[in-house]
């Protein structure tokens, strides 16, 4: 603890500037040179934990890695309660990613814990830093936080990733023993959990402003939809005796769009855009896809989100109603399935306004706003109260290497999470 | 000429169930067993060519092969002028195709000879099984109407096929000298082409007719647009703040879709339909084309096709308006190219008027339609005033094993056809 205090004594610009040049070294812990690629338990994630561990015990932290992988650093001052506020985000990334995704919200968690002791904070904080969020190697996310929440299916151990090696294995590589990982779970000491975690979207910088706080993650149900005509030739077959499939697709494409964007029309003047929802058709696929020929048939996804599940389940409702009616006036069939139907996770109401509290006696406006993404917070949000705030990403760009963040925003996220870390010993 | 007239002396009904079994019998010819294909110049058109010629010579006609592999007949009875008929279709197949496309034609063709011969009609005819009509192995369509109409391109020889083989190559291979194709020119006699061939399409089939007479074959215009927007998360990204390629280009494929009917329902109280235009996007590539994922860039084809040259521009001028329109409301980029404008080709007024006659006197409605499709018509059109006589495709099907006639389809075929034949003889 001889060195708890130097974060503080630096200037404002320098502690953010310190934090993101932080991420940029670790964005060099990589598998692939030159780019930022960090998959679950590959040997650069124990380059970063190496890394952290020094800087927690630095910190006068006592350091572990549970046997899911995730590196965790308890600060428990001498005097103060044992129960513990639980902060982390992931260190894993997605290929060819950003330096900030993830790994912004374990650094600002360790300069909250520098911050908290140098001004005597009587609060026990654990810091994690969840080894596995993007579900990139083994096509299955939140392994990390499943095991600190407790809902890791022992069954998820023979998942494969692409070279054959399974999870049981790769857990075992890395000097871990898989038998342990429900001890993983979190103490009964934890009372809550903040998550600090770029937006990944356009929201906050439209706005101009530098932090959101999280109100719910919303929920997501993914469709397929395939629409099937008739294939015919395309110069002898008159319009009126088609059965275009893309046609169909088309129409039903401008509908989703539209109900969505009414959706949000109705929820800006309603309540502040918690009732928004997202609507997406990502993927489309034309049969048999050539330029003189009708098409015969069209599959296409849908993905719709929203944080409230009513309206998710009204809208996905009324879309595959509207999908079906366009196919039986054009003599189409329809065929549809349900590929997900995760409900919205909301955060604590009480966390989250003590939150908004910090980030408006911080001097930001306190932007309440779902999150499109999922995050770690939602797999402890079943377990612990939570709450979740964002930093603006400029250009909304992520999982991207042109990924960024602003050093007013680090600054300011440090400063309302700090005034969130007083409120809480005051609870 | 000893069985001149057998053809003649069947009932209706047998005639024209002997031309079908002709054309099945035809169909065996093949280079995939089980399937008809028969590309241009392989060893099953030789075999086709060994039957028609023994027809041929049967009906005491005069057969060659000319240089691009065409076989002609050519019947000259004595005391008739010099000035022959033309009639012909192609004998070359698409892979997996039915037995009728082009074959059809060409049988039809050779027992109009027979009739004719058996009624002693005045009037000399050429029947020309064209070699290549469907450009599968050269990727180029019409190689022997190119050649009888002096239109072939000598560069055309350097084409290769899926296997590497020249053009020029494949011509010497059948046995023939590619050096001699300027002299597959229609003779001088030639005074008027006439094409017998299946619709294709369900136009006669909707309208419960057997026979239409072709009034144009389309003029056609193919282009390529790409819509290019901004990828991003899906879940994210609000409605207000995307750039989502396919959602424009969804809009667009709608305008397409309106653009055309409108021209239909306008040119159905018009002009019977001939000022008719049919538009089709039958391509569509997504990028990047993941569920979770908005659309970045969207690539579409566009094929427009009318009866007149004018209808066809300004409905593809106002499709790339309406494109470029959408794209700049939405924020997003449009590029377009054309890859093709081929003018539509008209058939002789004088000789479409007379098969139209024909057609009525057989007892038949004579619905003018223009041809969706290209045919050898189309290229022989640029050299010999042409007329072309449709059959009804029983659900429009062609190009596929399932491609069918009707027998009293066939036998109005041959009745209408023949008298248009007597009428030629009194021009």
């Amino acid at each position: 603890m001889t060195n708890s205090t130097t974060g503080a004594h630096l200037d404002k610009q320098n502690r953010a500037a310190a934090l993101i040049a932080e991420c940029q070294l670790l964005a060099q812990m990589t598998e692939e040179p030159g780019l930022t690629t960090r998959r679950y338990l590959t040997p650069p994630v124990a380059d970063v934990h190496a890394h952290l561990r020094r800087r927690m015990e630095a910190l006068g932290m006592t350091v572990t890695v549970d046997a899911a992988g995730n590196l965790r650093g308890l600060w428990q001052p001498a005097g103060a309660p044992s129960r513990r506020l639980v902060i982390g985000s992931h260190i894993d990334t997605v290929p060819d990613a950003g330096a900030y995704d993830g790994v912004l919200g374990v650094v600002l968690a360790l300069q909250l814990v520098e911050e908290a002791a140098a001004i005597s904070l009587p609060l026990a904080i654990e810091v994690i830093a969840f080894s596995e969020e993007e579900g990139v190697r083994f096509s299955v996310p939140f392994l990390g936080s499943r095991a600190v929440a407790g809902r890791f299916d022992p069954a998820l151990l023979a998942l494969h990733d692409s070279e054959g090696i399974t999870l049981d294995l790769a857990i075992r590589n890395f000097g871990l023993d898989p038998a342990h990982i429900e001890q993983a779970q979190v103490s009964e000491d934890a009372f809550a959990f903040l998550e600090i975690h770029i937006e990944q979207g356009p929201v906050l910088e439209a706005e101009n402003l530098s932090l959101g706080v999280v109100t719910a993650i919303v929920g997501q149900t993914r469709c397929e939809l395939q629409f099937s005509g008739q294939s015919n030739h395309a110069g002898t077959t008159p319009m009126s005796l088609r059965q275009d499939a893309l046609a169909a697709a088309a129409e039903w494409i401008t509908a989703v769009e539209t109900a969505a964007r009414q959706s949000l029309t109705r929820a800006e003047s309603e309540d502040d855009g918690r009732s928004a929802l997202v609507a997406t058709v990502g993927k489309l696929a034309v049969h048999p896809n050539a330029s003189n020929v009708i098409p015969g048939a069209v599959q296409v996804s849908l993905d719709v989100r929203a944080a409230r599940d009513s309206i998710r389940e009204t809208a996905v409702t009324e879309l595959l109603h509207q999908a079906q009616a366009i196919a039986t006036r054009r003599g189409l069939k329809l065929e549809s399935k349900r590929l997900m139907d995760h409900p919205a996770v909301p955060m604590d109401e009480q966390l989250t306004a003590l939150l908004a509290l910090a980030v408006e006696a911080a001097g930001h406006p306190a932007r309440r706003m779902p999150s499109g993404a999922g995050h770690d917070a939602m797999v402890l949000g079943t377990r612990l109260p939570s709450a979740m705030l964002f930093l603006r990403s400029p250009g909304g760009i992520s999982h991207h290497p042109d990924e960024s963040v602003l050093e007013p925003d680090v600054e300011a996220a440090l400063q309302a999470s700090l005034l969130f870390l007083r409120q809480l010993t005051r609870m």
